[in-house]
């Protein structure tokens, strides 16, 4: 019961940041993005994955891990296109 | 050891929520809120407590909730605010 929990989370927050990335990608409008608060959210979610890690939970890893790759793909494009 | 992460993981996620519910409650601009991804987030996130709850993990329990409160503000202040 606990991993259906934990994965119906894992896919509601990961689904609820895809909006902003394909924003991002389609329009290349990196104006809003604040390069501070996505470092400081990726080192976040990246100890979330040590921690999942850690306890062998594959929810909390699965949904971190999307989770970095989508802040450190918002990271990448704030680099290339801010002005 | 799991719990400093976990905690560590939380406080930063929870930190990067910050600078988004400040700009709204100070401007009171919601015309970049999406209501939709905030209830899909409000419900992932209430998901990850009651998660949480199940495996009585504190990091997850806290941290969720606290996410919760800012995403419960953010849409309150959406339909207060929207025009």
């Amino acid at each position: 019961m606990e991993m259906l929990v934990g994965i119906a989370a894992g896919i509601l927050t990961s689904v609820s940041m895809l909006p902003q990335l394909i924003k991002v990608i389609k329009e290349k409008d990196v104006q809003t993005l604040s390069p501070v608060m996505i470092v400081v959210l990726l080192v976040g979610v990246s100890l979330w994955v040590v921690y999942g890690i850690m306890k062998s939970e594959w929810p909390i890893i699965l949904s971190n891990a999307f989770s970095v790759l989508v802040n450190a793909t918002l990271l990448t494009y704030y680099l290339i296109y801010r002005e």
